[in-house]
C-alpha cells in the first residue's frame, strides 16, 4: 500500500518537482504529480520523482486530500478558477508562490468546503525545470505558511508537518500581507539589486576583476523573466518602497564619501556592520 | 636546503598567512613570515604557516629577494617609508592591498634599486586573522598585478609564477588606475551595497524570511571597519561614481514598477538577465 491519502502536485518544475521528491514517504500520503508538459511527466516517471504521475489533474484532483499548485502566480490563479468546483470536499489546497496576497485573493473563488492556505518554500536555484529538482533543496530554507482567517487549525498543522518532512530549517506562520511586505525587502529587492548591478555599462570590461562578493550579489540576476515579472508587478507598492529606501541608504553612503569625512565614514560602517553581526544569519 | 632565495611576508593576517601557506614550495624560495603580534607569530610557528618565522622584519628584510607587505593600505605606506633604505638592491617589493594607485604613489619613496610592483589577490573572508588563513583561499580568485612603467619584465614574470603557484584561477596585468576604477564597481560597490542593505529599518523583523539571495548579498556586510574605511576613502571618486550609477539603475527599475507597465518591466528584466548570462561567470 502506497498510502491511503493522496497529495496531488500540479506542476513539476524546479519547485514542484523538489516538493514531490521531498514529500515522498510523508505519513500515509501517496504523492501524485502531474504537469502539462509530456516531457516533464516522462522525466518524473523515469526518475521516480513521485509515487505516481498522472496524465492530467482532472482524474486525480476530485480524490485528492491535499492539492499543491506549483507554477507562476497567474497560472495558480487560473488553475484555481478552472478547478473551483472539482475539489474533494474537505480538501486542503495550497501553492508555492513567492507572493501571497494576490494569490490568496484569487483563491476566494473556491467553495467553502475547501481550505486554501498559502505556502512559500523560500528556496530556488538560478536554473528551472524538473531536471534541476532536488529533494534536499529546502534544507537551508524557511517555509512560510499564510492561512486565511477561516483556515482550520488541523490543516495548518498538516502543512506544518509536511514542511518538517520536507526538511525546511524552520517554519513560520504569518499573514499574506506581512509576508509580501517582508519579502519585498528580503527577496525581491535582492533580485532587483542583482539585475540593476548588471545594468552598469562597465559590466563586460570587469571580467577577471570580480571577487566573491560580486559573484554572490549577481548570482540571481539571470532570472526567470516571466516569473519575476509577475512576482514584482503583483507586489509593486511594497517593492517600490524597499527600492526607495535602498536608494536613500546608498545615497547616504555616497554623501559621506563625497564629504571626505573619514571619521564619519568609519562610524557609519561600524553601525551597519554591527547590525549585520546582530542579525547573526548562519 | 630550504631554498637559496628568500621571500619575506610582513604581516601574517588572513591574507598574509594564506599567501605564506600557498607560497610554500615555490621554486627555490624560502618563505619567511613576520608579524608585529607575538600571538600571531606563535600561531604561525606552531602551525607551520611559513618555513621560518622572524621576530621582526629588520633582520630578514635586507637579505630578502622578494618582500610582500600584507596589512591595511596606510600600514603598507608606513612600512615602505620606514624600510625605504633597508631593502636588498635588486629586490622585488610588493603588497596585497585592495587599492593600487594610492599604494603605488607611496612606493615612489623607494630607491631605484628596488622594483615595487603592486599585487591584489582578489580573495577574502568575512573573518580576519591568521587562524582563518587558508592555503586554498585563492583557488577561485583572480590575481591582479599592477607594475610601474619602469618595472622589470623578469620581476613581473616572477610574480606571475608566484600567482600560478598559489593556485589563482587567472592572473591579469593592468595599470593601478584601471584596477582602482574597475574594483570600485566589482568589489567596493558590493560591500557598500551589503552595508546599505543592512541599514533598512526592517532588518531585524525579517529574520526567518530571508532567502539565499539575501544571505549572499549581505554576506560581506560584517566587514573589517578600519580596513574598509581606508579602502573606500582612498578610492572615493571612483566609488562615488559607481554608487551614483547603481542609484540610477535602481531608480529606473522603480520607475517602471511605479508606471505599472508590465511589458516594459518584462523587457527590462530580459535585458538585464541577458547581460548576466553573457557575462557567464562560473
Amino acid at each position: 500500500m502506497e498510502g491511503s491519502k493522496t497529495v496531488l502536485i500540479v506542476g513539476l518544475g524546479l519547485i514542484g518537482g523538489s516538493v514531490a521528491m521531498a514529500l515522498r514517504g510523508f505519513e500515509d500520503y501517496r504523492v501524485v504529480g502531474t504537469d502539462r508538459s509530456e516531457q516533464t511527466r516522462a522525466f518524473a516517471r523515469e526518475h521516480g520523482v513521485c509515487d505516481a504521475v498522472a496524465e492530467d489533474a482532472d482524474s486525480v484532483l476530485p480524490e485528492a486530500d491535499v492539492v499543491i499548485f506549483a507554477m507562476n502566480p497567474r497560472g495558480i490563479a487560473a488553475q484555481l478558477r478552472h478547478y473551483r468546483d472539482c475539489f474533494k470536499p474537505g480538501a486542503v489546497v495550497t501553492d508555492v508562490g513567492g507572493i501571497k496576497t494576490s494569490i490568496m485573493e484569487s483563491a476566494s473563488c473556491l467553495p467553502e468546503t475547501v481550505d486554501f492556505i498559502g505556502c512559500h518554500p523560500m528556496a530556488g536555484k538560478e536554473t528551472s525545470g524538473i531536471e534541476h529538482a532536488d529533494g534536499a533543496l529546502f534544507h537551508r530554507a524557511h517555509f512560510i505558511i499564510t492561512p486565511r482567517p477561516e483556515s482550520i487549525r488541523e490543516h495548518i498543522d498538516l502543512l506544518w508537518r509536511m514542511g518538517q518532512h520536507m526538511g525546511f530549517r524552520d517554519i513560520v506562520v504569518t499573514t499574506p500581507e506581512e509576508h509580501d511586505k517582508i519579502i519585498a525587502y528580503t527577496s525581491q529587492l535582492m533580485h532587483i539589486l542583482a539585475v540593476a548591478t548588471c545594468d552598469d555599462e562597465d559590466l563586460f570590461t570587469c571580467k577577471g576583476f570580480e571577487g566573491g562578493s560580486f559573484r554572490d550579489c549577481t548570482r540571481v540576476a539571470a532570472l526567470d523573466v516571466p516569473l519575476w515579472t509577475e512576482l514584482f508587478s503583483m507586489n509593486a507598492p511594497a517593492l517600490c518602497e524597499s527600492i526607495r529606501k535602498l536608494e536613500q541608504n546608498l545615497h547616504a553612503y555616497r554623501e559621506v564619501l563625497e564629504s571626505g569625512d573619514t571619521e564619519r565614514l568609519r562610524e557609519k560602517l561600524a553601525y551597519s556592520a554591527d547590525r549585520k553581526r546582530k542579525m547573526n544569519l548562519e
